[in-house]
Formats: C-alpha cells, sequence, structure tokens
C-alpha cells in the first residue's frame, strides 16, 4: 500500500482527494493535515465522507514520513515550505500554482509576485498525464495543472502537436462557484452569486501562462464567465484552422493522440441531447470530455471541452500522476462513471 | 458472476442500475430492454455511461433466461407480464408499484385500478433491507419501495417499533423532478419547473399506503412540494412523542435498530454546516440519513430523513435486496460516498 | 410629496424600498443612511438602480427631519435610537424585530436578551395591513412583521377568526437565502448553499412568537427549511379542521375577509400549471397567495402560503402600512404583477 | 387610448406583451389571440396577471380592427397571415422571424425555406429603435429583432459606427431556457435541462442573419451555450481593435452614440460585485448593458452585453417601438427597475 498524506485536507481539493483515496485499492491515507481543523473528523467539513472514515485532521507539525505528500495548500503557501516537505516524502505532487510555472520571469508577471525558490521550478514536472506520461513515471515531483488550464491544453494540445490551427485562440470559459474554493466572500454570498452569469475576469486570467507554456507557440485569450453551477468547467475555444484542414483531420488528430487514454472521451453526436461535452454528467468523474465543430461561414474551428473542476483538474488528476508515478494501473480509484440525471 | 437482466433500461430508474450494476463486482449485466431504444447504445439515453460500456437495449421479445430480473417499467405494465417474467428467472426485482401492496382492495383505492393479477401480490416481499432483511433472504419475488415511503418508513420504522410516538404522523416532503420519470410535459418544462416551490400533491399521495401497511397502526398524511432539485428527496416529519418520550430514548431506538446498518446514518450534530441529513450529498449513494429533533413548545418531534431517491429510493434498494438474496456482500455495488462540494 | 428617509438603506430590505419609493408617485426619498456605504451612490450595492437615481448613502448623523424615517436596521439595534429617531420625524415605521412584540417577557424569551426600552413597545403598531389597518391609519409608529410571520398569519387569520381550525398548528416552511441578509458567511457561501434542502431551523423559531401574538388562543409549531432560492417564501400549514367544518367554509372565511384586499389572491385551481400559490411568480410583488385543501384521510386542512419575502414580507408590507397611514391610496407603488416565466 | 390586439399571446412573448401593456398609462389592450386557449382567461397560462386583469384569449377569427396589431407567432407562421393583418390595422409590430431580413435569398439561406411573401420584406423597419429610431417613427409596419441579435447588435453598433474594430467578430453567447418557447420537450425536460452547460448551437446560429445585415461588412460568428437560466442573455463578443484604438475611444463612441439612450447603461465598474452587465438583474427590465475591456496580451477586445431576452429581446422592445410610431414619451410602460437580489 502507497501511505499518502495531504497537506491541507480541509478545502474542496483535499475533500476530494480524501473522497478519492479512501476508495483506492492499493492507498493507505496516512495523514492529513489542516491549521483551522486540526483534531477534528474530516467528516466535521466533509460530510459526504461520514460513516467512510474516522481520519482526524493534524497539524502540519505532526506531520510524518510517508511515500507521496500531496499538496493543496493556497496558492504561494506550499512554495515556502517546499524544502521541509522533500525531508518528507520521496515524491511530492503539488496542486497549487507555485510550481507550474518553469519559468520565474513569467511566474512573477502572471502572480504578481517573486517566487521564494525559483532554484526548485526546474525540479517539478507539470502533471497532465496525457502530456507527460513518460516524465511524470520518473518524476519525483509533480505540479498539478489549473483546472482551466487542463481542459484547455487537453482539448487543444493534439491539434497544436499536428499543426492544425493558427496560433492564436479564444478561450471562453464557463466557471463554477467552487473553482473560488472555500473561503467565503459576498462575492460568492448566495443572493449574489446564485443565478448569475458574471465576466469575472473578462481579461487577463492567470491560467493564460500557463497554456501558453505546454501549447509552446501559442497565443491565448481567456474570459472567464461565472455561472450558476458549484462544480464543472467548460470551454468554447474559437480557433482558426489552418488552410485546408478538414473535419477528418480534426478526427484524426483526437484519435491518434487519445485513442488509449483512459480518461479523454471524443464527444461529437448526431443524436441525443448531450452531442457535446457537458460539465454536469462529469461531476465527481476523472473525464475530459472534447468536442468540435467547423464553421464555414466564418472559417474558425470551435471545440469544446469539459472537465469536473475538482477532479480531472484538481484532485483526479493528482491520483492519475500518482498511480503513474508508482506503476500501478493508471485507472485505479478513479473509476467513477458519474451520475445521470443530476 | 450473476446474470442480470434489466427490464425497463431507459429510464432514470435503468440508467440508475446499469450505472451502479457496471461496476458491482458480482455482476455480468445480460440483457437490458428498452421499447422505445431497441439496437440503440444505451450510452445514448446515459451520456454517463459512454466508455464505461458498449452493451444495447434489445426488444422485449429478445430477452432470454438469467439468474435475476430487475423491472423497471411504469406503474401498471410490471402486472400483467409478471407471469412471463417468471419463466426467465428464478428471482424478480420490480421497482415499480404494482406488487408493493399486500392487498388487493388497497391497490384499487390507491390506485384507481384493479389488479391484474392479485393472486401474486402475496409472492413479493416488500423490498426495505433494513425492514424486511431476513425475508429478502429467502424471496424470489421483491418489490421495491417508492421513494417518498423508503425515507419516510426508514426515518420512522425505529420509533413505531418501540412505540415512541403516538399513531398520527404528517410527512411533508421536499421532492425532485428526477421522480417524476423521463417524460417531458409542461409541468416538467424548464421555464415553468425551474425555481419552483410547488405543492403538487398537498395531500392524497399514494405512497401513504406503502407506509401505512409497513408501519401497522399509523395513521399518515403527506403533502409533497416539488422544489428546484433533479435528484434527491428530503421529508420533515412532524409527530407526537408519546408521553415521557426523551431524546435519549429516540437515540436509543435508532441506535438499537439501525446500529449495524451499512447504510443508515444519524445526522444530528452541534457544529459544522449540514448539521441534519441533505440530499445535496447523499446523490449517487445508498445512504439514508436521519435526523431529528424534539420541539418542547409544541410537544412534537421532528424527524428529517434524506437520500437519493433513485438509488436508495429505487436503484441501489434494489441492488441491496439482489445482494442479499445471493447471500453475497449487502454492500457490494453500493460504495460510492457522494460529493461535496455539489 | 410625502418626505422619506431610508435608515439602514445598504441591505437587502433597504434595497427594496428604494426600489419601490423611487418609482412612488406621491414620495420624494429625501436621505439614505448607510454605515459602512457613505459617501458611495446606491445603486454600488443595488446595482438595479443605475440610471434610476443618483442618491448617496449619507451617515446616520447626517440624518435630518423628514415626514417618515423608514428603519431596516439589524435586529436589536433600533431599540436603542428609537427615541433619537422620533425627534426626526413624526411618522417612522421599523422593519426589524425590536418593536414587534407587545410583551417585553415574551421578547426576552425568544431574543435571548433584555429591551433596552420596554415601555416603547405599546407604541408600536403590527404592520399588517390586512389584520391592523384601522390601527395603522391612526399610527405613528408601525413596526413591520417578519417575513415568515407575514404570510403564515395572513394564511391562518381568516380561520382563527372564524374559529375554524383546532388551537396548534405545524409550520412547514420553505427559505431563500435573501432571508438571512446581506452579510456573507460559510453558510451563505455559494458551493455550501446552492442546491441545500437544509433543516436549519426545525424547531425554535423565534417568528413563532409574533404569531402566536397575533393569532391569540394559537399554539404554533414551526421547521424551517432552507431551499435553493434567493427571494420567495412559502409555508406549508398543517392544521387541524374543527368538527363540521366543510371546504365551503374554507372559502367562505377567505372571501369575508379578503374579498376587498388589494394584496391576497387566493390561488386554488383545478388546472394550470400554478393551481396552488408559488413564491416564484410573486417575485417583486406585493401579493400575498393563499391556497388550502382538506385531506379526508387524516381530518387535516393543509393551507399553503406564498409571498416575496422582501417584499410583502418586508418593504412592500412597509410602503403598504406608509399608504394607509398618509391616507393616499393602498396600492400606490406597489403594482408590479410579477414576472413569468422566471 | 391606443387600441392594441396581440396575435398569439399565449406564449411567453405575448404573456410580457401583456404583462408591459396591462400596466401602460396609454394603451387599451383591445383583444389577445391564442387558438389553444381561445375562451380562457389569460390568467390560466399567464399566472402573474391573477387579479391584474380578466381578459379572455379569443380565437384568431374573432379578431376585430385596432390601431396596431403585435404579433407574437412562431416562426413561419405570420409571413402566410400579413396580408389579413394588414386589413385589421394601419400599424403592425412582428416579433418574429418572418420580416427581419430584407433580401429573401438570405432568408432562404438562413431559415432553410422560401418566404411567402417576400414582396412584403421591404415593408418592414428592422425594430430595434436606438438603430432605427428615425424610421421607426414614420414606419406602419416593424418587424422586431430576435433577443440575440438584439444584444450583439447593441453592444457592437457604436464600434462599427466609428469604425473601432476589424471586421469579423465571434460572439459567445450564454442563453436561457425561456428563448426556446413554451413548447415542452426532452431538452427541455427539467433533470436534463437543469444544470447544463450545453454547447446547443455552436456554429450556424441563424440570428447571424440579422446582426450581419444591421452591421454591415460585418463577418460574425455566433456559438451559442444554454445554461441554467430561464430568462437573460449575456453575450461575450471577441473583437480585434484597429490600429490605435484606445479605451477612451471606445468609451467615447459608446458616450456619443448611446448618451441619450433611456435603456442603455454602459456598465464598466472599478468596485462592487456588478461589475460588468449581468442579466440576473435585467429581469423583467428593457435594459440593454454593456461593459468591454481591452486585452493587451492578445490585442482583442472583449464587449460584453446583457439583456432579458424577453423584455428588450423581444415584448420590451416591441413596446418601445409602438411608443415611437405613436408619438409618445418612449419610455412609457418600461420604467420596471429590475430586482436585486434575484
Amino acid at each position: 500500500m502507497i501511505k499518502v498524506s495531504i497537506v491541507g485536507g480541509s478545502g474542496y481539493a483535499g475533500g476530494e482527494l480524501l473522497r478519492i483515496l479512501l476508495q483506492h485499492p492499493k492507498v493507505h491515507i496516512n495523514q492529513v493535515t489542516s491549521r483551522q481543523f486540526a483534531g477534528q473528523p474530516v467528516s466535521l467539513v466533509h460530510p459526504n465522507l461520514r460513516k467512510s472514515t474516522d481520519i482526524c485532521f493534524i497539524s502540519l507539525d505532526q506531520l510524518r514520513k510517508c511515500d507521496v505528500l500531496i499538496i493543496a495548500l493556497p496558492n504561494g503557501v506550499s512554495m515556502g515550505l517546499m524544502n521541509r516537505f522533500k525531508n518528507l516524502a520521496g515524491k511530492i505532487i503539488d496542486l497549487g500554482a507555485d510550481f507550474r510555472l518553469h519559468n520565474q520571469v513569467n511566474f512573477t508577471r502572471w502572480y504578481h509576485t517573486v517566487h521564494a525558490y525559483p532554484e526548485l521550478l526546474s525540479d517539478f514536472v507539470y502533471g497532465i498525464s496525457e502530456v507527460h506520461r513518460e516524465e511524470i513515471r520518473k518524476a519525483k515531483y509533480v505540479s498539478c495543472a489549473g483546472c482551466e488550464a487542463t481542459v484547455s491544453i487537453l482539448s487543444l494540445y493534439p491539434l497544436v502537436k499536428n499543426e492544425l490551427i493558427e496560433n492564436e485562440v479564444i478561450i471562453d470559459a464557463k466557471m463554477s462557484s467552487s473553482q473560488a474554493g472555500m473561503r467565503a466572500s459576498l462575492s460568492s454570498h448566495h443572493p449574489e452569486r446564485s443565478g448569475v452569469v458574471r465576466s469575472y475576469m473578462p481579461t487577463g486570467h492567470r491560467h493564460t501562462a500557463e497554456i501558453e507554456q505546454e501549447l509552446s507557440g501559442l497565443k491565448v485569450g481567456i474570459s472567464a464567465t461565472a455561472i450558476d453551477m458549484v462544480r464543472g468547467l467548460l470551454v468554447t475555444i474559437h480557433a482558426k484552422p489552418k488552410k485546408n484542414v478538414s473535419e477528418k483531420d480534426i478526427w484524426n488528430a483526437y484519435r491518434y493522440v487519445y485513442g488509449n487514454e483512459p480518461f479523454i472521451r471524443i464527444v461529437k453526436e448526431k443524436s441525443g441531447l448531450y452531442r457535446y461535452p457537458e460539465p454536469k454528467i462529469l461531476q465527481g468523474t476523472n473525464y475530459c470530455d472534447i468536442g468540435f465543430e467547423l464553421d464555414q461561414h466564418t472559417n474558425r474551428l470551435v471545440i469544446i471541452g469539459a472537465i469536473d473542476n475538482l477532479v480531472k483538474g484538481t484532485a483526479g488528476q493528482a491520483v492519475q500522476a500518482m498511480n503513474i508515478m508508482f506503476g500501478i494501473p493508471e485507472a485505479l480509484g478513479l473509476t467513477f462513471t458519474g451520475l445521470h440525471p443530476i
């Protein structure tokens, strides 16, 4: 059994890690930290886990050695503690943004702060398994992608790799409230947040940096709109196909690159209600669903990608990477199919 | 492996049966019927099952012998076919209402129709495992309870059994849209159904009959209000405690009767956000959460029960009964813990 | 023109007062206070009022004399300031809970605090126009009812007045998030509050005191469940009809008492989707819709009442009382019919 | 008083016309037709109008002469009846799509049908008052714009007029369920429609034709995503600013063109929760809110527009045009400010 400890287990990402790992056949959850809730049962903040576990949160000081540390701390916190974490575990998976960018100048530009340990940036492999599987297999340290970056990169990767699109894309992202984390504020206050179609970030989204890093050469403009959804993320990507690119070329690119991927589904149906990707049926699953449509009128390629931001976009991505790092079957613990209707 | 066939697999109950049974370690899904979708893949109507299965629907005529038939037909349809089904499988689990009531007079009163084969009514065991486990173990034919009846009976059973409440209760039920099934109508049209707090059945709910049958001696008044929820069911039950009944007596009754039940959780917390049962964190799970509060001001006992109407209220209840009927561990296939946040 | 000033104008009740009074043909809004937003335009917190007004919030110190003060402060704040307010206006309408109860012992029991000026309690008329119209007409000081009390009292008043029901009722209330006001907390955090069916107060609701005061002799048990709704309130009231009370008797009571009321509608239809009261089509309106059904099975009378908690339950109720106090047509400013679909 | 009759009054547009016109100080509603509901009160299908009116639907045959006919029939129906309508009223306002396009070839291309009376196409003025006010003032026949076209045209018009953007734009539209009208189907069935982020029309939206007609020279690519919203519409428009266009140029264009418009608000705030346009606070109002942001990173101009699809996008637009046609104040009957919170 792999001994896993979770650092920062009281947030939504931490809760999903617990949910997944409690049913993972090859994992023993060693410890789970929470500054605020140390000493209390994890089910106090994750009520879905009642009767599934009696684990209580510990404080960071009580953290002992383990096989792998999975870190779900707020952005900016893990970088200062990383050297300490390295003494506790041979393998580390970080869910925060601190180690996603390889370039410290880039980091400063998008996060408006100086990185505490820029020399560590190059130690981390970017955690999307479909793109970096072989590196992850050998990695000691993995930094998982942001949720919005995950679905965008997965949607675009085969097209960029096969040079099917021009080098500028617009990503129109529809976002859920769990992406903002567990901290309450007026902007998340139910009467204000319910029913919104809120252009909370029409320009300047920080995940731009990750996407441009991973899809080298691409220029990315993100506009993010928050809608009335707790969990889930959909991107509508507007791209220009290169000259003479056909629908078949696009199909082929996706099939060739993703044909054997356990967690990618190409969704482009002629009938039924769910003809393109939809986040609602992905809740709790590790799938990334991808669809597309060519627009002759404007010579535009519309790509649609959907994930559960807390699973494929966060905790599930981490467990998938962990499975690869430990050489066990990649889908272990991640087989939940999702619910319908929901 | 148990060979299971599903009759009526294109509805919401059928979809949940498929979802659960596809991951059940001791089940092989033999066949799945649908009049409307015969020949088409089940994932056309159950898009969450894409990549999980290639099964296609068959017509009823193509149904072959199997170990157990699970029937998810509209109310009134299975009774006419039951003798035919008996030739196909030694064990049958019916999810509809046709065989829930033992008494044909009662059936006619609440369903406003004459039963086609009243002589078969006594062949069926009522399918709530927590109440009829030993009978189910020996049963050939099980009729699962209605979702609203399930949560009401489970919430009240220990209190009635231990004679802690007076013999009249009011059940104020908050209902979701999936309970009405898959047939579209103006009442389920999104602009009309969204945001409702609709008293669609203030009196006269048919599940009254089941509850009164199972909790003998109790008089039940149900008022059902549809709210903006796809999946889930909460009942607020207003009862009168018998003289001198204390909170401790109630705790003891629940603990004594449900102490070892895998799918019952008593939820009555002093802190946290989820202090009482809530259906939203039960989506996809087989749990029935039960809580209560004594009101000194009116000498009232308020009991709160929550389930996922499609799992513990339908498909999960059936699989739990099936596990018991076949002598395999009762929780097999039913271990999903639910999501938070959602 | 009536010169109105609003004390505490940045909350949801204050916003609704502004919305209604800005279009009231006989009102001039004099001043609007807010401790937190003094100096800023009211449209900063009430974005629906953009382009309708340029009024800015002032601090309490800047408040000048006016014809009527409408007070929308948090519970417990207005009582300490009431003597000061009396020097500023000859008429006062208080939306908070401080002056609703006539009896200070009762106040202490339900609000767990001692009233600062109990001698003022008898100065206030309880503000439901349908019950206290003549007193309001002569009143200097009016204290508006709590939203949950408003709909419950209006639903029960003709039945109690005509002695049609036994003296104990159960009120099962379905509540919206705006009732908890504008302060953000984890319990109102969108991922936690969205989709709930939360038994946040199964017993012990403070509005019990008001209802029992106004419907003398009645014993009231409230169970309040928060659902995923921003605005609106529905009560399902379970009562026992007295012996030989018929449906016609109940119709007659409602017609006799409410026949000429501009804001009461009896809703009990045989066809259509909206056969009973529903809060969603009342958003923004001053209506209280009331319906009922007799249950022969349990000898129970189910009464259903719905309002917009922020209008008939708060700001609209205040404006209706103000219109009466100033001898102008009672419906002025309150004629919005509500939206469908919504 | 202007005598108005409504043809096709039982749909959502018809209901909004009734709601607005019942409170319009210069309008008398003459007759309202409905094939399905002839003889029944309008409040049967528009329950918000209970107590506001006793009008009953009539059949089309019973339609008499009036001052203006407002037609809210399904697309494709009004063209065949138009000559008949012309005999009944000197002025006609059509809410459907039949007379929006001036060019019959264009009509056939986008509506896949031949126009029954192409010679009538040139009789109609396109009904967006902000763009065609002077023509509408003199018009006998007005064809109101599609809701998605309305908000897109209004958002782009000052930019195109002032030549501030390049001639290709992408419109990413977030749509509500009321846009699909009152006919129930599986795609509008609550369990399927609730919670969706459904790419129901990633390419090929028919409103493209209107937008390109009105904003001559522009090439438009629409991707429409249905979200869980009953009423409201938001477009995120991605455009390329021409060289050296500054934020100030854009501000100036909007201010110059829309400075005196009663129903346009430029929303671009530095603080508050509602910094950009949001449909939820526009429910029931005739506003079109417009905001924008320049993206230096991709040299992109993001324009955000929001309306209530049933008001500014349909019924309110018609009443605004009617007011202009009859030389009465343009905002009569359209002053509802919208609700917050909602």
